[in-house]
């Protein structure tokens, strides 16, 4: 693929190259937003970035495998990379600078400061995965402080991740906005992620049952259902139909705090994380009681 | 103190305001120093705000006694406040804006957020003082974020604190130039501090002990001393000297890793900090060996 072909998109590799880039933009009045990605990048990652594209002058994108939010028995060595199709598709989608940066520009020998979390990143995807959020919200600050943006995209696919850097952006004061973007499925309702590489054979087609069982969860709260455990137990045997699906955890929450509840009486998020074969899916979906 | 001899001195208790008062200045082509206190104010704190006039075309300070800095034993309920008087010297420096907020301003309920160090964090106060510095870059940051500053200021005094936020700048990215100032001192050589107003009676002189055995380690190296352990102890023999002294530390240190040194080849550090009564002082300075 020619250079010409990236049309105007522009890879910078340091965090002096990506300021200066910013400052550019700047000085043309022109406002900045931002979209944090590890690559391998699909249709959600790009809704993010036409949103941004549509809604600021000048886009980064950053392509950053973070191994900081990556724990000792998970998919850091494996993790897909497909970065010329990247390039590609951001220079089709608009975006103006693609930041990829080395590990080293990200953390440099004697790196010691990091976020610490509580409150959104203690429950759910904190209980699962040690060190996760924290090693997220210290490399999203740092993007953030990098880029210098107006605006940062994250997608609701990765709902209780937006929580945690909307509550670390308010907890820090960090001068920026969060925008929401709705999760990407595919055709037959899975969500989009760049772990849905992983699937192999007939795992794509099991790995359904978490859309399966989010809607099934939708249709009873629809009819009248209120009652979590009941609600819980639905989803669950939905999942529980597939060979091989693991339940991490299947949950009703606060769409806010991500606190438990026990009944669906106001706007409730159903959450899961489900093992298909050795593949760690999540997904959600918000479930909205009909007023009365 | 009626506000005209407050001369052009805004102060503002909400970041709301704060943030408009640095954008209207922006918006005039000034750079924006930034002074964080804890109020108390001494000439100390007031030759920073004067670097920063001088250096910037607008001058924020804050006066905010953090609570996450203190301990549980420690000195937060007493703390010294003398608000209209640092009103007044604020503006006789020239200070644009003093940002005073309240606690809850700074920590609204539910904050969750705060950053984590290591590093330059880890030796001297932060072996005698559990939690402090976490609490300092907290604020820090959030003080750093809320005011969009180009430059703050910090002095010598508190060298290890000052360290710790060049840490945390380097290490998340922030877009602001720290600007380290001299330690300024009383005539007879005590470091000015807002504790100095807790020594009562014949302390006051007492604590002269710190900046004696500075001089002491000071005159020793010159003399071609070069063993750490002769020099600490000599140091501590004149700390010791004085009635009611009580040495927390007494270290030579590496000035940007703050890690022990066993001999002085190179510059290094000379840290103390010294209870005097119930006050519990700090002071450090260099040791610059002469060229051979």
């Amino acid at each position: 693929m020619s250079d010409e072909t990236r049309g105007k998109l522009r890879r910078t590799t340091t965090v002096g190259e990506l300021r200066l880039a910013v400052a550019a933009a700047r000085s043309e009045g022109k406002s900045v937003g931002l979209v944090p990605t590890m690559g391998a990048l699909h249709q959600g990652h790009l809704s993010l970035v036409e949103a941004s594209v549509a809604q600021c002058g000048f886009t980064v994108v950053t392509i950053f495998v973070n191994p900081a939010q990556f724990g000792p028995d998970e998919d850091l060595a494996r993790y897909p990379c497909t970065l010329e199709a990247d390039l590609d598709a951001l220079a089709r989608c608009g975006a103006d600078v693609a930041f990829v940066p080395a590990a080293e520009e990200i953390y440099p020998a004697g790196h010691a400061t990091g976020v610490e979390l509580g409150g959104v990143a203690e429950p759910l995807e904190g209980q699962h995965r040690a060190g996760h959020f924290a090693g997220v919200a210290t490399v999203v600050l740092k993007l953030f402080n990098m880029a210098g943006a107006d605006v940062a995209y994250f997608g609701r696919k990765d709902y209780q991740q937006m929580q945690v850097v909307k509550q670390m952006v308010a907890d820090l004061n960090v001068p920026i906005t969060i925008c929401e973007c709705p999760t990407v499925r595919e055709p037959d309702g899975l969500a989009m992620s760049s772990r849905n590489k992983y699937l192999a054979g007939d795992a794509r087609q099991r790995a359904l049952v978490l859309w399966k069982s989010l809607c099934l969860a939708r249709r009873a709260v629809a009819q009248g259902q209120r009652d979590g455990e009941t609600i819980l137990r639905q989803m669950r045997e939905v999942i529980r139909s597939a060979e091989g699906a693991v339940i991490d955890y299947a949950a009703l929450v606060d769409p806010e705090t991500l606190a438990g509840v026990a009944r669906v009486e106001q706007p409730t998020l159903a959450v899961l994380a489900v093992k298909i074969d050795e593949t760690r899916l999540i997904d959600n979906c918000l479930l909205e009681p009909p007023l009365e």
